[in-house]
């Protein structure tokens, strides 16, 4: 390692359904090492999770030193490793004070987990997206409007006076991944390729037909067969599709406000295009640095707790 | 076996995707014996249909007796056992005469395969449904409106004049299956279990407002963990919505029509209830019964073929 095992302050972790992430941190935001494992919280039972964390971290532990590790995301939902109870919205998005105390064995370590939140109607949850909302209202606290985290499940959180006013989880990401690998349309879909014209044609016959998708997926696999239909043209269509049908049912968030995306870039990307192309303005924020911000926040509100 | 083998006539075949079934046949459309084996055309390379066919039909053939197969489904298919082209809409369902040949090794069979339908705008492809459709309109060979075959693509038909005059596929099935198997929803949906107003609720939230399924999936999720919304609840929720989709997309389909549904009781008592709410009259039809009726039929008008 490039760096003393002394300038290590604390360690940051987003522990997801998947995957577990973590990153070594000093005393700047910025992070000295990033390390991730495939060891999920569905992975895992309630007594594998300390042994995943140290077999990643423990490297980075140093005798006589307890080092704090704020967690945020699934790791603390009921199948993780502690329940962290949800927050209810409106409300701000967690500091360190709220969070839950992991109990481990290895003395080096002190754990804190961040709750979720729920809302009560529409009944929705996040766990995880809260603290890269907090990390964006760290870097813009006079924020008003609206946060889009696209993902697997994409979130849309409106944002008013520093807190969560309300928000809605499409699982956009997870049906085109079953779409495009699991169904009948996996014979029509390319694992890569893009054709722009597509995208944004599927987006808008959904958000000006959203009853439409229902009939338009398996049009695609009708195309590829009797049409020549190519693979990449199919896999767009499918993408915009379903993302024109979820900017339908946002449409009270976007609408009118400006957009903030916090996602990998080539999925925020094609959020902008659509949004764009709605006349809706969008700004772009890094998914890690928005979640290592909020992780820090937390753990400066709870530094007096820290042993 | 409770009858001779010189009763045996001919037999018919349904090979779908997952699925082999055939029925042995005397003079009459009732099936003497019935057969099932799980050697769908998905499963076998070319030469390993004649074998699997043989496997399960070869009880039932006699020495120096040629009996005729016809057989209907995704056997046809481009990768299936022999090709047969699509017939183009609108048009009346296949009859015998545009059957396909099988060539074959076995000196007691002479196989023959109907072709499908497709329809050039919008794309549309069916293999299977054709021979309930003709088995139908042997039954009522007046009929005019539409048949509904529920299902894992659930299609539309519009019949006039004894023609197909369009059709329309859906997804619905395969959708219901990934969601409540594959998808996050599976941690909160049941086997089995049934809610009638939550399914028919479901069904009015999807025609009036389409574009909310997309947000109201996760909310099933999200309210089977915060407001202990029950499997059962879920399953049949979950159902409607993507039920009621589909019925807001098919509008023109059944919008002032009457409705004659072929699938399966369960499926299609579904589809009745959700078109029944919305002031359209159903007729139900028998699945099996259409096949045979569809394939006799296309068995009739090539008898002079079957040597």
């Amino acid at each position: 390692m490039e760096f003393s095992p002394k300038d290590i302050k604390w360690i940051a972790v987003d522990w997801g359904t998947t995957n577990l992430r973590a990153w070594v941190m000093g005393t700047e935001n910025e992070p000295l090492h990033s390390l991730d494992a495939p060891h999920g919280m569905a992975t895992l039972g309630r007594d594998e999770f300390e042994p995943a964390l140290i077999a990643l971290i423990g490297p980075y532990l140093s005798a006589n030193v307890v080092i704090p590790v704020i967690c945020c995301g699934m790791v603390g939902s009921r199948q993780g490793w502690a329940e962290a109870s949800y927050l209810t919205s409106p409300c701000a998005p967690p500091i360190g004070t709220l969070t839950t105390r992991a109990s481990v064995k290895n003395p080096r370590i002190a754990v804190f987990i961040l709750p979720g939140i729920k809302q009560i109607k529409p009944a929705d949850v996040m766990r995880g997206e809260e603290t890269q909302v907090a990390g964006y209202l760290q870097q813009y606290p006079d924020f008003d409007g609206v946060i889009c985290l696209p993902g697997t499940h994409t979130k849309w959180v409106h944002i008013s006076a520093g807190e969560i006013v309300s928000f809605q989880t499409f699982m956009t990401g997870e049906l085109f991944s079953l779409l495009s690998y699991k169904s009948i349309l996996r014979h029509s879909i390319a694992a890569d390729g893009w054709d722009s014209a597509a995208y944004l044609e599927g987006v808008e016959d959904a958000m000006s037909r959203p009853q439409s998708v229902a009939a338009q997926l398996f049009g695609i696999r009708a195309a590829s067969l009797i049409a020549d239909l190519s693979c990449a043209n199919a896999r767009s269509r499918l993408s915009g599709l379903l993302i024109g049908i979820e900017l339908a049912a946002a449409r009270p968030y976007w609408l009118g406000r400006n957009v903030a995306l916090i996602g990998a870039d080539a999925i925020a990307g094609l959020y902008a295009d659509a949004l764009n192309q709605q006349g809706v303005n969008t700004s772009m924020a890094d998914t890690q640095k928005m979640t290592l911000l909020g992780l820090a926040a937390a753990k400066n509100s709870l530094k007096d707790l820290a042993n």
